[in-house]
């Protein structure tokens, strides 16, 4: 049974994450703070230019006078943004940030009522709606994200009063759902109280929680028609009804039948992919079977058939869903940052399960490349969309497209994604090591320069490295136990302590350090060449079509670093495999571009079709850089997949 | 001064469009009849699958009791179908048809009200918003498409009422619309009435309708809170409110400023080109200057930064509109048959102001491509969207491209194509020969077997040829005057009595024959061999990418015949150029396949992303039908634009 690591059991260090975490620490996390305490006058997408995310608690607990303001779902930006300092403070103790967060858990307290609901929105706006409206509420997936926060903060410090709120949520939700006559028969439109759930019953060993959460995922869809009666009871008693028009859709809700019996993630990519993180979970609790092969099943489809080569998910913004098998478009997709965040967890929790080295593989591509384009560099600006390609021209013009941008916004009127983010990056340590005590073994997951000690203390790790900046990594591994250190598919020419891996060194994507009362160093060396991908035939829209990966870096050009237009350039496979990388550092810090010398196809400017054209071609220098680094100069095209010649 | 000839003096013959005049005839306008008249069972596309089109004149008219049902600009469905059978008895007549139509006039007539106001939905449904929700209501486009039907009725018939159903229609229009106080200051969301106005002044010679025409396109957009200040005094009167999410999109209404000062084609295709094709028709008669101006600006953004190949015009599905300069996106384009079908009158009155060849070009362009597969090869189902590209098991999950069929519907809710599709193709003679009495000369516009007299009986003109299914076009002139016969682009190694044409006998696009009472034969054959066609490359859509043309036609892949997917496949513009033809007498009728020696890339189809592959080729053969053709056999695939080698 693999069990992750107590965050501060990782010590990360290095330049590339742990640059990150400082950033998060240094800049993110006080920057959302006054974004939720409406201390930043220019933020462009919310109404009225102000979250009052903080307000709204202040005025649910009598602190403060005035009305609900922001989405029903507005406390879930509070409560990421706490489960962010949790991460943060487990592994950056800082003294003055846990004395902010512990007056937001005061506020938090001081907020929730006596029996434990909380819900400012319906608190404040709609107390006859409390429940009533599942499809749309929200209640549990704040309360979900509670319980989440409450966890890591509560680790983090010990801090009390989070640990009485969350076992009072846990109890609220309790009273109110459940199989017994007289409670709610349904879950939430939004699923994530599953997983609050289940790390609360991992921190207190509360069965009660484990047996929610079972309640949660066994009647979600049980009766795909109970979002619909619940709707139709609220226009019977005349109650407000809010967006009625997602009332029936049953697939957007991830309840058109029960999660056990679905087969292919379909509807709202984050709801269906915090929903799966929850089964997984759950069944690596319970050991559920029916559960685990609809995670299986449900695994294989995204991760073979709807995930884009950064590990964006969701290929709409209409419902900001996933569509069909194959069906990957690269300028009108939606990618949420959220849904790559959701991707991971489900990853690490079917990992965790069954550690196959393919979802680390997702795991990896999601972190270095989907969810790291969710924020700017400077750490404050944030998408909630990660395009693959654009033409910002073209999108001005375009209501097709309306959900894409090509600049970082600071927030969102809806603001899911820029706490996650920063919660996210802000723990990624959590998935280099992952102990399978039974086995006296550890999965080595990720090349981030790092330490840990587990076993219960019998072995320790320590990984010496500038990766991504090179291409050693010198695992030093001391005590008893065996250590599975995953190797990359991307990695080539590997040579442990100077002699070429042999295939049978590595089984199942491992290589395996066993040590008895000793030290071993495993001194990795490798290159990671540049590699030209294509797509699966069936991805329509990426026929005849190469993107660039470098490592677990996926590649992008932008408009500013070429003159030629992106769209006109041509390459080969061996263009790829040829191009040149240079470090540089520069306004966007330590950045490996790549030259690919390549073509460029000529073509006349004036008619709009040319007929029998002479195809001629010049060389041209295409220029790239890590996707994760995209939009931070303005550029108004960018380009993931280029054309073929 | 080019004039319009009358329909019945221009008598068609041959194959390709004879045969479609006939079809509509024979099956197009009794279905759409029947349709109408509610003696169709099973259109899927409407609620309670009926039209209640001429229901509704019945209720009105005070001969049926019931309910007004449909659209609110279900009139014009019945208009259309009687600008249609107008056409058609012009060149076709039908003593049958015309008493069935004769009736449809009488209840019209008797629907009408003493003072000519006539919309069914007003007068039956809303009687307190006649002409208060001008944004919206459609009255003045129901108007304008009734004085359209009226006059080529007329021109067929004879029938008095008809005339008299328009004359009433006139002064209501001019009793109700006009700068002086009183009158409304500004005209319907959706253009057309300027044609109806227009084509009236033509036939009767009135003035006022010429005055009435001018009024409607210099009041668009001079308020341009026109629209919203009309639907706050409905809101402020309590008023029934539908549909209130367009009012303020001016630019989707085609009034954010006013017609002449517009320079670019925006908002809602369909709205846009009726009025472009409005101010061009009324530029040609009054020679208003700022008209013509904006005219020859918006000709040259639609025809040359707008346009499909096919002439299909409308990028996007959201607003049924145009987009930006160069956004020709192939799956998620709207591409309305409609939309099309305005560009050509457009293109018409441009042309008759100044007979440049480009304008005949886009008129066939969209002729024989965009708008024939607007309708099914048995003349009884349609196409509201006109797509480049389908892959229509993705169309299924993907609700960006929810406006999207594969499959033609026999009918609509919104049903303005399938009625405009009947007139325009019905009356398509009306662009084969265009008299210039003043320079004694008539431009011949297309290669069709044909005949006519023009210039006061003066010069008869009569083309024999079988094309488009042979390359020889016998131009037979007789009498005194000049013939400008239009050379076409695609017609390539052109002689003209077996004498090669030398540049300069081809002059602006057209050769010259003069006869002083005499006959002279010019007996023209060339080749039309196929052409791959590249786009701009600022269309990024069709980066990399080839379509295939073959004299008039654009060619189109289909999943039926060909084995191999078709984004699979790989051309150079070698291979399209070598392309042979078949012409097949098949469920088609007879239709020229071609086929391409092409390549196709080997991929393997597990994983969904593969690295470094060798990038293999094997010989295939991609077949093509004409694009109008498409959609005849259940295919599932469909492509325009091939992806290059």
């Amino acid at each position: 049974m693999l069990r992750e690591l107590p965050l501060n059991q990782v010590k990360m260090t290095g330049k590339f994450w742990d640059n990150y975490v400082e950033l998060i620490k240094n800049a993110t996390i006080p920057f959302q703070y006054k974004v939720l305490n409406d201390d930043v006058d220019d933020i462009e997408y919310l109404r009225d230019r102000k979250s009052h995310a903080l307000e709204n608690m202040r005025i649910a607990a009598g602190l403060s006078q005035g009305e609900h303001h922001g989405m029903s779902f507005q406390d879930s930006d509070v409560y990421k943004w706490l489960d962010a300092v949790g991460c943060s403070l487990q592994v950056k103790p800082d003294k003055e940030l846990q004395e902010t967060a512990d007056k937001v858990v005061d506020l938090i307290a001081a907020a929730q009522q006596a029996d434990g609901y909380i819900d400012t929105y319906f608190q404040l706006k709609e107390p006859r709606l409390k429940y009533r409206m599942m499809y749309l509420g929200h209640e549990l997936y704040c309360m979900g994200h509670l319980l989440e926060a409450c966890v890591e903060y509560y680790k983090a410090t010990g801090n009390q009063k989070v640990l009485e709120i969350a076992r009072k949520v846990v109890d609220q939700v309790d009273s109110k759902f459940g199989y017994e006559e007289g409670k709610i028969h349904g879950s939430d439109g939004h699923p994530v109280i599953e997983l609050g759930l289940l790390k609360y019953y991992e921190l207190t060993g509360d069965e009660k929680a484990l047996r929610m959460c079972e309640f949660h995922i066994d009647i979600r869809g049980k009766d795909p028609d109970f979002y619909n009666k619940e709707m139709q009871r609220n226009i019977e008693d005349n109650l407000p009804i809010d967006m009625v028009d997602v009332a029936d859709k049953t697939e957007y809700l991830c309840a058109y039948t029960q999660p056990k019996n679905q087969r292919e993630v379909k509807g709202h990519a984050v709801r269906m992919l915090y929903l799966c993180a929850g089964m997984a979970r759950l069944a690596y609790h319970n050991h559920d079977k029916e559960v685990y092969e609809a995670c299986l099943a449900l695994w294989d489809n995204v991760a073979n058939k709807k995930m884009y080569i950064t590990g964006g998910v969701g290929s709409t913004g209409i419902g900001e869903a996933f569509t069909g098998n194959y069906d990957l478009p690269n300028e009108s997709m939606y990618c949420e940052t959220c849904a790559s965040i959701a991707l991971v967890f489900f990853a690490y929790d079917m990992f965790k399960i069954d550690p196959k080295e393919e979802y680390l593989e997702v795991i990896e591509r999601c972190l270095y490349n989907g969810i790291l384009a969710g924020a700017s560099l400077d750490g404050v600006h944030f998408f909630y969309v990660n395009p693959m390609e654009i033409h910002a021209d073209m999108i001005a013009g375009n209501k097709n497209l309306y959900w894409i941008k090509h600049i970082r916004p600071n927030w969102y009127s809806c603001a899911c994604c820029p706490p996650n983010f920063a919660r996210t990056i802000g723990s990624m340590n959590r998935y280099i090591y992952t102990p399978d005590a039974e086995n006296n073994t550890v999965y080595a997951g990720l090349f981030v320069e790092s330490e840990t000690t587990a076993l219960d203390g019998k072995l320790s790790i320590k990984q010496e490295t500038a990766f991504p900046y090179e291409n050693t990594v010198k695992f030093i591994v001391k005590g008893t136990g065996t250590v599975k250190i995953r190797v990359p598919f991307w990695a080539k020419d590997v040579k442990v302590n100077g002699e070429a891996l042999c295939c049978n060194c590595v089984k199942d994507g491992y290589y395996t350090v066993t040590v008895n009362d000793e030290e071993k160093v495993a001194d990795f060396t490798f290159e990671t060449p540049v590699m030209a991908v294509k797509a699966n035939p069936m991805v329509t829209a990426d026929a005849n079509r190469i993107a660039v990966q470098k490592g677990p870096f996926v590649y992008c050009a932008e408009s500013v670093d070429n003159e030629k237009t992106l769209t006109d350039f041509r390459l080969t496979v061996d263009d790829v495999k040829n191009a040149t990388m240079e470090v540089a550092d520069c306004e966007l810090g330590t950045v490996p571009f790549l030259t690919i010398n390549a073509k460029v196809e000529k073509g006349c400017t004036k008619r709009l079709y040319h007929y029998n054209p002479e195809t001629e071609y010049e060389t041209a220098q295409l220029k790239l850089i890590p996707y994760y680094a995209w939009a931070n100069r303005g550029a108004k095209d960018m380009m993931v997949w280029f054309h073929q010649l």
